[in-house]
């Protein structure tokens, strides 16, 4: 990076908020995605909007890309830098600036942990349902940047449903504010909507406003296991077809089980062919019949075994199977490839079954799991980026497998995100005027395409 | 309208579905809303997304201005005529599409009355819960294209929640989808939700995919009366600050109550200063204990009196006090003029209050009711447009709450738009970089300014 362009940016914030050293920049040349990694020519930590303003003014007068991120979770490479960009890491914008019971709201700043934003909420009774994987160190606002889903979405819908309204800076530095604590507000078009997924590319959200809701009384926490993956996805239709809507229903195959049994030791039933972690939660009544319910058609459907954990310590166990999910996997081999393919929720049994097929056929290592309730499947192949054989078969796999998430109808990233990994298949799911409609858009709020150039699409 | 661009769009549909005659195009020259009226120079009744194409692009090569109407019962003037436009009006493309109970979807063409939505919905034992006092003659487009609220905001939602996917007709006549039936998707911006509550200016809306729920087991009715209207609002806000959100909180003021007894003779108790409308659904035991802590919590904050609907009967008539507010207001003066301030609900009581001060200032006659669970007030100036000096009173009163709902972080309008109504309060809630925004969208999806101009703002 240039030193005239280092100093003005040491204006702007403070040197000690710079890191230009090739041994400091390195932890942030790549984010949670695997096999994907790029230098950036400096990391800037903002620690206010105007902070951001003058970083983007900076950025935008000598055109130089702005890659912004928060602790780097991401799974589609959406925040890997661009070859000499400015990263603007946001960690230290981390207050939750206001809870207001009265209105269900919380105040944050970008940078806070999703985490300690439900927790924050709990102090009051109050509940902030998105649960990405990564919530125990993804910050807010990548949740917000990239629309994060979780294990809660079934029932709890994912990170936009609770964004009531937030503060952006703008590419040329401007600083809008978006929205406000009214449950209803129809006054001009939907701005939050556009930057929430946004990736980074449209503007930088510094400050979010989120609904809260009443925290759930009771919740019951079951396993079921199966000899079929099939069953198992069979299970997850008929429980939404009789109108049940639970709070999860995740899905692990026996790859995913064996690696998880492995690395946390939770004592899960290494032998079976997949197995269904349900949870259901609100009203004590409620969730005592849905539960039975659950229980009946997961054996109607070919459950070897229901089981209901006992107590709160077990069901968090149970549950930390599928947290834990794609940690373990990713212990196995050098290089875990982690799809994102989600599908209308009756063509579950199918994917299941197609993507088993093609592991088959390729001769791949693939665990699956997933929250089989959204129809999200993560089907994860656990292979090596320095086997250029084994790799071009992957590709090979994961074309064919996004290829029929598209004509089944389903979405080539559930919650994900594009980025960089999903890139080469957007065309694929959008027609010619609906992506030209995106590309005008960023052409829009970004015309000098400085913000995270290059990712969605190029 | 020029002789040519008639036979144009003669050609594009078909003579008998274009109205060129004064008489004819009388009833197209309003909407719902009071005082305002222009005269198109034609309507036509285009049957597909093809044929709106071909009338757009006829439009758009004369720049001709288009605008979109359903039922026209739109409440912000959205729909009223420019000048000599083109009106295209969709109530042919009336054809629900599909029924997916696996997947908890339907697909409806523009045209199809919100309430045919949800009794298509109910054969299968679901549930389409948005419900703008408008349901039984409103079209889904126009509650799409209003992101129209209703009765059922403060557990369900508004329409947006429930849009997953549509088709929709670009200023340029490119015909684009965006969603699809997957639960979780965030490939590409969120499409959609530009064009929600966009109200004509963006795109033509053809078709919708909607989100269904499973239908509630049971609900119940409650009607609690007040000496005034704050221990209405306070008790609203006490239910919220008890994490109870119940599906209803609708409360009406004494002139309203007056209005709608005379009107409908459903046996309201006539001396109240106000009721509040209380609604819970859901599972019979929530629904039981939910209904006696809203009974308990409103003797607590000053209800003379809480009567429990007996039946679904008395529950359906007591409903119908709210549902029937607005025409019952509607039928005391020539010119009915319907505001739509929402506030954060903490501020609930310190509106209502305000609301009642400025009536009395201005000697205007108000009644007030509304989505007291929202926020959502529909302050209702009962007058007559050909008075001027009073009309001069309403004008400014109207300034008056406006500003006050801005200065308590709320906003212009809840669930009605801006369209012309609203238009001049805009810039007070946006700042001038967020209005910015606005505008180059608009100018990026409709360049020639022809899909509804005017509309949202100049």
């Amino acid at each position: 990076m240039q030193a005239d362009i280092l100093q003005e940016l040491e204006q702007a914030l403070a040197p000690d908020r710079i890191l230009t050293q090739k041994e400091d920049l390195l932890p942030y040349s790549f984010d949670g995605t695997a096999a994907m990694k790029s230098m950036p020519g400096c990391v800037v930590f903002p620690e206010s909007a105007g902070e951001i303003s003058a970083c983007l003014k900076i950025a935008g007068a000598r055109k130089i890309p702005v890659v912004t991120r928060g602790s780097g979770t991401g799974l589609s490479g959406g925040s890997v830098p661009v070859e000499d960009c400015i990263v603007l890491c946001l960690v230290r914008m981390d207050q939750i600036e206001e809870v207001d019971p009265r209105n269900l709201t919380l105040l944050a700043q970008t940078g806070v942990i999703t985490k300690a934003i439900d927790d924050a909420a709990a102090e009051h009774g109050l509940f902030y349902p998105p649960d990405p994987g990564s919530m125990k160190i993804s910050t807010i606002g990548g949740n917000v940047a990239e629309n994060s889903g979780g294990l809660r979405g079934l029932k709890y819908g994912v990170t936009r449903d609770y964004v009531m309204g937030m503060e952006v800076v703008l590419a040329d530095g401007e600083i809008a504010w978006f929205g406000n604590k009214c449950v209803k507000d129809v006054a001009g078009y939907s701005m939050r909507d556009l930057f929430i997924g946004s990736e980074g590319t449209l503007g930088i959200i510094t400050k979010v406003l989120l609904k809260l809701l009443p925290r759930p009384q009771a919740r019951r926490t079951m396993l079921a296991t199966y000899d079929s993956m099939e069953d198992a996805a069979r299970t997850v239709s008929a429980i939404i077809a009789a109108q049940i809507i639970p709070c999860s229903l995740e899905f692990l195959d026996q790859v995913t089980i064996r690696c998880v049994e492995d690395y946390a030791k939770i004592g899960l039933p290494t032998e079976v062919a997949a197995l269904l972690l349900m949870e259901t939660d609100g009203h004590p009544h409620v969730v005592a019949e849905e539960a039975l319910q659950m229980a009946e058609i997961a054996g109607e459907h070919g459950a070897v075994d229901v089981h209901t954990a006992r107590d709160e310590a077990e069901a968090t166990r149970l549950a930390s199977a599928r947290r834990t999910a794609f940690s373990a996997l990713a212990r196995v081999k050098p290089t875990t490839i982690l799809e994102d393919v989600t599908v209308p929720r009756d063509k579950l049994t199918e994917m299941v079954h197609f993507i088993n097929e093609v592991a088959g056929r390729y001769s791949l290592h693939i665990g699956t799991f997933g929250h089989m309730g959204d129809g999200n499947l993560h089907p994860t192949f656990l292979t090596d980026e320095r086997d250029r054989d084994e790799m071009e078969k992957v590709e090979k796999a994961l074309d064919e497998i996004v290829a029929r998430t598209i004509e089944v109808g389903g979405t080539i990233t559930g919650e994900h995100g594009v980025g960089l990994a999903k890139k080469k298949y957007l065309a694929h799911q959008f027609s010619d005027p609906s992506l030209a409609l995106l590309k005008k858009l960023k052409q829009t709020l970004d015309p000098a395409n400085i913000l995270n150039p290059g990712k969605i699409f190029d």
